[in-house]
């Protein structure tokens, strides 16, 4: 049997950066800047819930990275370096954890947030694991979620909808659309629900332009709807104006009733923002030069109800189901 | 179905500080001075493996947060804050939840440590949790664990074993001792097994004086080997120094062969330190003035091999388990 030392030695240390200390000691020590502040997130992700089972080792480690990521993102935080809480199932294979300690390694050099330390142990039922990401930023430059104000123009990174659909992809069994869809499309939406990609180029953007961000895990819809509450605002989008991937516009041209779902599901991992009107400009320039394309899908306005979506012909939408809920 | 937004704000949002913006916003922002540097932890707890999953959900919720807090005071640091993750099993029950948050809150706000953020799920099996706690110190005054040099004297704080002996009793089904020791001796050492005291109050004297640090969390015998190890240095300990308290010397006085137990067994979350021959006088003073009993064992010698454990006729012992592994 491996010990946990063994554990750490043989697949955790090589993505450990100096601060970690090799991984040998109680605690690790971070180097802060005296300009900077520190941020911090967790996220934990349970097989059956946020991850199958069997989905590939290296997908589960870059998954529960990147959503720690892209939070980091969303405030403006550059990463500074994560801790893993592992719970390991009792019949944990080495092959499963070389290729989940790779892909990490992997993701960790690539992101530049090395690992600063953590906790294996056996689980007494399925995989769990939990991660807290760190990051910094200049001192008061932390781009909050609660500060939209009316006039604001709301932006979205990317396109939307690719992993609800992906998702939908992973589960089998699905509607038509599923197998009307060609292999492009279906692997392209698998992959953006596997492998979320956070939007570290648009941090020290958000934090230069933006009056409010957050990322979008739980679905625009309910996502906008968290953000317009806490800010003490409402908002009006129009559909019209939402990024689709072509892979995702092929699905809906498929079946148009999937609309629903690509706005309310979860796991986007994109950056949901307002950006005062005078800022937008100059917004959408930076985010370009910084390799993000953002897309300007309605404003922020006065009142405390839920927010607007139209439609094409200017008619509000409801929807059936607002939020995805991992809980 | 309460959603987590709900269990956020009806749970949770008490045990808050400011930094944690309410638990509203995507990530905390944390507050370092410019003259200190930020030391992590993280430990994980699982029930069945950590904890049994009928302990009272105060005790689960205490251990989790103090066997953290007891790396940061082991690093010389002072918490400023801790992260929660919370994998709830399917037949969760509010009252479950309502005291588990209450024992979290009252020792966030004993342990001056707020909740920064945290994230809650469901977990497909048993209760499962992850607790992450920052702690700040002055620069350059972390305790590290490998920087134990020969010639210095070795301490441990409080009473060694307690912890092995009220995990023997909560196990039930146990030997003669169990049922042989008096009441208020059972309570006490089942008491130190489920309410671990982290010796926070021992932090600065130990950034002052301690060459070198750890907690004891995996036994005296094996924490000791991984401090010699690390540190490339061997020691040799007196076990009639060692400090036992009198429900375990009572416990001893009944099945002398209980020690080995006492001395392997993990969960004390008591201070291993190293100290130069020279502070030694000042680090018993100070810890003394702090409220701590600190006591030397014995001390750091050269070479590689294992530490030696002398019993009170000067004979080498050896011990069958060498360290407890909650892996």
């Amino acid at each position: 049997m491996i010990s946990e030392d063994d554990l750490i030695a043989r697949f955790f240390a090589p993505m450990a950066g100096q601060g970690g200390l090799g991984l040998r000691d109680d605690a690790a020590l971070v180097a802060i800047a005296a300009d900077r502040e520190v941020v911090i997130t967790t996220d934990a992700l349970a097989a059956g819930v946020h991850f199958f089972a069997d989905d590939a080792p290296g997908s589960i480690a870059r998954k529960a990275l990147r959503v720690n990521l892209s939070d980091l993102a969303a405030k403006g935080a550059k990463p500074a370096g994560f801790l893993l809480s592992l719970a390991l199932p009792k019949d944990w294979r080495e092959e499963w954890l070389t290729d989940f300690a790779a892909a990490l390694a992997e993701d960790a050099r690539d992101f530049a947030c090395p690992l600063l330390g953590g906790d294996t142990i056996r689980s007494p039922g399925a995989l769990f694991l939990s991660i807290t990401a760190l990051g910094t930023l200049p001192r008061g430059a932390m781009v909050h979620r609660d500060r939209a104000r009316t006039g604001d123009c709301i932006y979205v990174s990317g396109t939307i909808g690719d992993a609800a659909a992906g998702l939908a992809l992973r589960k089998g069994g699905a509607p038509e659309w599923t197998a009307a869809l060609d292999l492009n499309a279906r692997e392209f939406l698998l992959d953006r629900y596997l492998h979320p990609q956070p939007r570290l180029a648009l941090a020290p953007i958000l934090g230069a332009h933006a009056s409010a961000a957050m990322d979008i895990s739980d679905g625009l819809v309910g996502d906008l709807t968290k953000m317009s509450r806490v800010s003490g605002v409402s908002a009006a989008i129009e559909i019209g104006r939402i990024p689709f991937s072509d892979s995702a516009r092929a699905a809906l041209a498929i079946d148009p009733s999937l609309r629903d779902l690509l706005l309310t599901g979860g796991d986007d991992y994109e950056i949901l923002c307002a950006v005062a009107a005078s800022r937008s400009q100059a917004f959408e320039q930076d985010a370009l030069a910084a390799g993000v394309i953002v897309t300007k899908i309605g404003e922020v306005t006065g009142g405390a109800d839920s927010p607007t979506f139209l439609d094409p012909e200017g008619r509000p939408v409801s929807f059936a189901r607002g939020s995805f809920s991992h809980f």
